[in-house]
């Protein structure tokens, strides 16, 4: 049997079974590895990371995608940093009112092989005339675009130290999303794990956050295939998911024809914005008194 | 090194390492290990099945006790069926106007053990005087005590094909459940994890209770150290948890000097009572007409 | 990180870890994976069950070809059933007495994999002209074959119940190797593990061997790729690998220029023709009348 | 399910299943833990260390014993250096010239529990009248001792950077053995693993023996429950275990009583002296002038 071991934390380590390998191969980036099993169905691994699983992608990425491109009232240009597999895409096409969506993903093997070998994460989005692809380091899309956008959301993989994504970040990175967004525009970041213990990357991320947005908002998810609860950042100057009542949200969705998503809706958003104790502690100083309504 | 292997799913293991072996044997009834590593402080496991442990012991059973304490108005005899490392019991007796507890166990072993060994878990509640300890069968408990209990919860190990507690949730023990509640009574009983594709337990409680039960509600919280979502249910023919608005629920906290609680506050109660999709269309015949406010 | 796991036994597992995929798919017969890491090179594994490393190959391979193909005063024909990875043939072309061999795989995928990316295990044998390969069931084959052969050495994979020569291993099997032999001709096989209380797979191949051969020998090496023993039995009815004197040995091991084998000599043949006294006793009444010269 | 890991080298991993945990505990010195499952019996682990199995620990054990000490022709004084499961002491007391054993472990607590608990290593080895046991470290006793000895065996752990041992492996050791041998003395060592590309232990030993002892003989045999090959080092100025003619050593088994042992007879002799040539190679430089009869 073949197995993908995670050190989930320095005492536990989860293994997920791989039934049959689906590709397999090294880019310029980055180990690429694309398996299946029967709970799972297709997963991706880059550089021994789990990323998404085709059975509970919609779990992950309708939290990362829906909460922040329904606080925008008409989310119209919109740019994707990372998210190679075309899940989050996905997701922001079904918004009616987008009409240009930039995907920047710095590795193009990873978006070859999973566009041909794994549409369940996409169902075609890629081919979306809507859909720019771009091959290119996030930063330096950030710097050299002239484009501003209404959203902008950021599914890069996690900052470890030998990750590509590993100097991305910092000060600079935030004043730049900041920089990038038209007015009243939104950026949504996955924000790391959220598990007791195991907080610094959320910490890093809200306190970076903190330093050039006024408005944050951090919710977080369970996320089967991960084994953990996944956090997610909203950072805006005049926008906050929670800000809506749940009243506004259910009109909204039902408005852009969203009211039949597979995870998120009034009662998901609740969930989802409600933190246990003990991470409102560890974020607190950057978070509560901007984001209690 | 050493290490717990649980077989999470059809495709997924969770390995936990063990650093000390603090006690283990053989009781009666099941395998007895309390173990310890750097991250979870010690841990129990009782026939290869995860129960608790010390560094999050708190979310699992403040999340289990304090919503169905706080939905009665006036606990003051309660039941604890199995609970056998004290954790249960410790949360309940922060209630002021508990004067009795049975705890249940069928296995003097595991809290013998606990008692001696991982006070984290009871902080010595074994020695409260209000507290009667009963060795005993759950189901046997309930056929033959005369007693009326304001809250009972049942905290029972899952029942596989070779625990003791398999032949336990048939309807039999519901019917006892719910003859052995004083008028107003609630019972709490963990229900199981609630991960994606992985319904079926939760699915057969909320089935068993709903024969029997008027008002269920169904909570379902995180646990780090399972790496999975864990269920609760609160059954009663009148009171419901979310039946209490925010503020009410504030006001018991206070009175009830519980308002420093380590996990459950009225935004805790909030997350975990707001389910996610997934898991409301698997249960919602038994629990929709009745839970939703 | 990837892992192999092999449940080594009732108890133990082997886990290897996997660098790179380097081929991996699914033939008409079996998943088959091509494999790498720092220790072992490239290792090839079919339907889950571990083959052989090119680190160490060679220990497996001079095993089960040299002192069979010794015991032959002058091997001219000589069939391989199995052995895709040209292993097996690499050694047997390096008797130059050899002008023809036939290698029937069950599964030109394996074959052609290797072949292409995987040359450490056959040096380019399969481009030998005195080859010719032949992609069919073993046992077609020797039913079919007109040809008679001095050497046939079977290298097929274990009969697991649910692999493709899982029928293979009976009395059929051996009478037809038996009627494809030349006057004086030899049969070696691969003879599975042969460690203490897993004898079972080695038991049955000598039974089966012994109602058909009058001379049996059981050789047994260690593989360490494999983390265990593993059995070769030579069977005929006239030659004994180990009827020579160690002195013959040498003067054919140096009359065929074989003098510089990485693994088998003169001691490497004391060492694999001695075997330690459980392995015996468990085969006895099979080999002892036999080969005790 | 519970599992020791042993990390086996660079890319493999070792599991070993867990039934039941008879003794854990720590002592002065080391991490101990006595388990047992239905293959291996019970098994010792020191320091994350697998020591023996009572399933094969007469592999093992008669390996390093009886060579050595059919070696001498009449050992009757002889110390044991570490073999705290007392499986050496056992071996060593069968001969019956012995009058005299010291066993010298540093860790009193691995002996109590193992004479309490796993009589499978020992039969009582230690209530002989012949016997006497000594806490102390093995060098102290070498140095203070003014006995002379006709055999030592050293049964030490393996001189990782955190064992107890690891001081020990140097000049000084090897020295002191000598000194204290009697003249016609043996030392019989364990030696370390015998595995294809991980023999820097063994060569290191071979080479400080090498140093002092004028005739050396390494031995390997393969441990099921070690799933790899272990070397043993017979050092004297005079003996030599393969000096004996194969019907020398079937007289002296015959003449102690010893020719019903479960591993050892004149075939296992022949197996175990006889070496693989990657094994030769890497200690020729010590072992060869001097070896080969």
């Amino acid at each position: 049997m073949e197995w993908i071991v995670e050190q989930d934390n320095v005492v536990t380590q989860v293994h997920h079974n791989v039934d049959k390998v689906v590709w397999s191969g090294k880019s310029a980036f980055q180990e690429i590895l694309l398996a299946q099993n029967s709970l799972y169905g297709k997963f991706l691994i880059l550089d021994g990371d789990f990323q998404s699983s085709t059975s509970d992608s919609f779990i992950y990425h309708e939290s990362l995608v829906h909460p922040v491109m329904l606080a925008h009232p008409k989310p119209q240009r919109v740019a994707i940093l990372g998210g190679g597999e075309g899940a989050t895409l996905y997701e922001v096409l079904r918004h009616p009112s987008v009409y240009k969506v930039y995907n920047i993903d710095l590795d193009r093997v990873v978006v070859d092989v999973c566009r041909r070998l794994a549409p369940e994460f996409h169902h075609g989005a890629f081919d979306d005339p809507r859909v720019q692809l771009v091959f290119d380091d996030a930063l330096r899309f950030l710097e050299t675009t002239s484009e501003a956008f209404d959203v902008i959301l950021s599914d890069l993989t996690e900052p470890h130290p030998d990750s590509p994504t590993h100097a991305l970040l910092g000060p600079r990175f935030f004043q730049l999303l900041a920089r990038r967004l038209a007015p009243g525009g939104v950026v949504g970041l996955q924000a790391s794990r959220g598990d007791l213990g195991l907080l610094q990357g959320v910490e890093q991320i809200c306190r970076e956050a903190n330093a050039v947005f006024s408005h944050l908002r951090l919710m977080m998810t369970y996320v089967p295939s991960f084994h953990c609860n996944w956090c997610f950042l909203s950072a805006s100057q005049q926008h906050d998911p929670a800000g809506l009542s749940l009243e506004e949200i259910r009109t909204r969705l039902h408005e852009r024809g969203l009211n039949n998503l597979a995870h998120y809706d009034v009662e998901t958003h609740r969930r989802i914005t409600s933190l246990p104790l003990y991470l409102r502690k560890a974020v607190r100083c950057w978070t509560e008194a901007r984001q209690l309504v």
